[in-house]
């Protein structure tokens, strides 16, 4: 088996067909950034399209773009444009409040019609404020329901005929595991068990094929590998054939079926438009809107072989130039099972991450001791992985890491 | 008694002491801006501001800017901003989601613990969105709670033992008519009652002493006197001496005592941060906070004395002017009865409406005949109001609004 070289990664970015997206984006010089399951870059398009919304249709246009400048349209234009990405139909996705918003409204409206069965199986590995949302609405409801957080191997096994809800992170934001989407989802259809997949870490990330998969709830974040921006905007998918059933509980003025009617009573609007809550965030979906156009013209299967090949190269490149150095690869190895990050676990995993960050390489770190490392196709090089683990054994072997700089705790990481 | 003409409304112009706080905004040429109550207009500031954040912050320091750009801190910082204009100390204030996501927030905490009462106060004319977000809480709730929605002058015999809760609008959107705050707010204190004030017509229209009038919970628009640009997130305000027993059921991850520990379990935080819920919106709260800034060095009361006499112009330039046309003036004579917008009620409503916006008088239109004339005093002018009420006497007196273009509906008005 012969080693890996630069030259080998230059090539290999030489015949990549995603080579030219890059250039879809405003990308600070001396960086590497692996950081995009956090944040996505800029779209170089979205500083114009913002400005745009704000000097000419805010300042300009003032409360007639609501008309003119068809800001009403911004959530499901905005969903349109997702569609395609996650194997979705146009009109079954808006874009609107956060991504724990966006969960609670539709657990809440699920909860409300599940009869008599009490359980919610989710997973003690979730996304935080998922379960800090399904906790929060338990509570609002009386504790009435028992939330059940098995581990990921765990969980088919706990979904059951007494199972009102279920509630599962697709690919998971410290490991990069992945689940098998259609496996879960047929089993709760079979079982009529409503079932919400987040799809914060694997939207722009992985193939998704949410009509095949009999998918019929959905929400994910916009501001990771969409690059959408801080705080963009979340999404809520619900299935065509399941939108009429679906009885929304948070129901702000935008889901009425007439919100410039000013109605007195509710009622709820018969396409996905029942999803939106409050006024749009007509700034924010400008922005997002030209992250959600990075992914024009190309295709998913591209996207995902490309991070299948970045993740494999970075484990590759793990075990070849960082063995004896106390990292563990803690992402699945089977393509199947994972997304698109790699994830490493290392006692001193902190002040490594400063390190490498303080070197242009920016990744992130999670309590306790996990380095996570975004592979996002659109943007990051195969040579930019050669560099960052070529820093990252250098620092390993001449101990630079290791000073109260890097050990020095940030607020946010 | 003389008639009132131009030279007399320049003079006042002249004379007033907000008279450069207009130069804060960017307003187009030949238009006169009367909705700066529904939207307020483009600070000059916040295209700047919006730039450095979307090209700069996230741009150039991408994942670092939740640190280095304090991204992490501007839903506070936008609230202490706010806090002096409506009489709040500073940590009683956070913006973050929509008016109705905010209001969702509020009541469902405060029902989840007001133990065996199930009467729910609200109004008949309140803003629909308060209406329909209280509906679906109470379904969400088992249908166990009374919504009850008396007239105005009936809200208060309405407020009894049997009450949960009572959510009312301080400025009503239609009529500009206001509730007394003080006495309403004593009344509930009184018998232990929780109330939610909405500011969305108040909050920079009105001088809002939310410490002395004792008021606990308050919610109010960013968009609308805040120019805080479409669609910006709102504000939630909670008092300090309350907040410790309030316990959060939208429990996103951004209301966690160490939201960035990603802990398994939910703990509030202590502050008024606990309002919060997911991820901010950042681009947006840098627009927003221009918008507040545009407050800046102005008194409150000085906002008042203005405020209170473009209206009155108003009002007496209807009497003199537009007798005999059909016009009704439904916003309260009494200055301790209104907020910031006058509005008259014409069977022909929405075609005149049509005509004025085309004049360049922007004003806007509500089912059923009502014409609203928000009158913000940091850009609108005496010689403004005078020039309005003459092209709408100049209307009447040709019929020049009644033709087809005039009567024919938009989406969005």
């Amino acid at each position: 088996l012969s080693l890996i070289d630069r030259p080998h990664c230059e090539q290999r970015d030489t015949d990549d067909p995603l080579r030219l997206c890059r250039d879809r984006f405003s990308l600070p010089n001396g960086i590497v950034y692996l950081d995009g399951n956090s944040l996505g870059p800029l779209p170089k398009t979205a500083p114009g399209a913002v400005r745009q919304t704000v000097e000419a249709e805010w300042g300009e246009g003032l409360i007639s773009s609501w008309n003119d400048a068809r800001w009403v349209d911004l959530p499901a234009r905005a969903g349109d444009l997702l569609a395609p990405l996650i194997g979705a139909h146009p009109g079954e996705v808006v874009f609107g409040d956060s991504t724990s918003v966006s969960l609670f409204k539709l657990a809440a409206a699920l909860l409300a019609s599940s009869g008599k069965r009490t359980k919610i199986v989710s997973e003690t590995g979730n996304f935080p404020t998922d379960t800090y949302i399904l906790e929060g609405l338990v509570r609002l409801l009386g504790d009435r329901h028992d939330l059940i957080r098995p581990p990921m191997d765990e969980v088919e096994a706990a979904i059951d005929d007494e199972t009102a809800l279920v509630v599962l992170t697709h690919v998971n934001y410290r490991s990069g595991a992945m689940y098998p989407m259609a496996k879960i989802t047929a089993l709760c259809r079979s079982k009529g068990i409503p079932l919400i997949w987040d799809l914060c870490h694997s939207a722009g990330a992985v193939p998704l094929d949410l009509a095949g998969d009999g998918v019929e709830y959905a929400i994910g974040c916009g501001y990771k590998y969409l690059n959408g921006g801080p705080g963009a905007p979340a999404f809520t998918y619900i299935r065509a054939s399941s939108q009429a059933a679906f009885d929304p509980v948070l129901t702000g003025w935008f889901s009425h079926a007439r919100p410039f009617a000013f109605e007195p009573d509710y009622d709820p609007h018969p396409s996905i438009a029942k999803a939106l809550v409050g006024t749009p965030p007509v700034i924010a979906l400008a922005g997002l809107i030209e992250g959600l156009k990075t992914f024009e013209d190309v295709d998913t299967g591209a996207i995902r072989a490309k991070s299948l090949a970045l993740s494999d190269l970075f484990m590759a490149l793990v075990d070849q130039e960082l063995s004896g150095h106390g990292f563990e690869i803690v992402t699945p190895r089977g393509a199947d099972k994972r997304g698109s990050q790699v994830s490493l676990v290392h006692d001193e995993g902190y002040a490594i991450m400063q390190y490498l960050i303080a070197r242009g390489f920016i990744g992130d770190y999670r309590e306790p001791g996990l380095l996570r490392f975004g592979l996002t196709p659109l943007f990051v090089r195969f040579a930019d992985v050669w560099d960052c683990i070529a820093c990252l054994r250098n620092a390993m072997q001449t101990g630079a890491w290791d000073t109260p700089k890097y050990r020095a705790r940030k607020a946010v990481t």
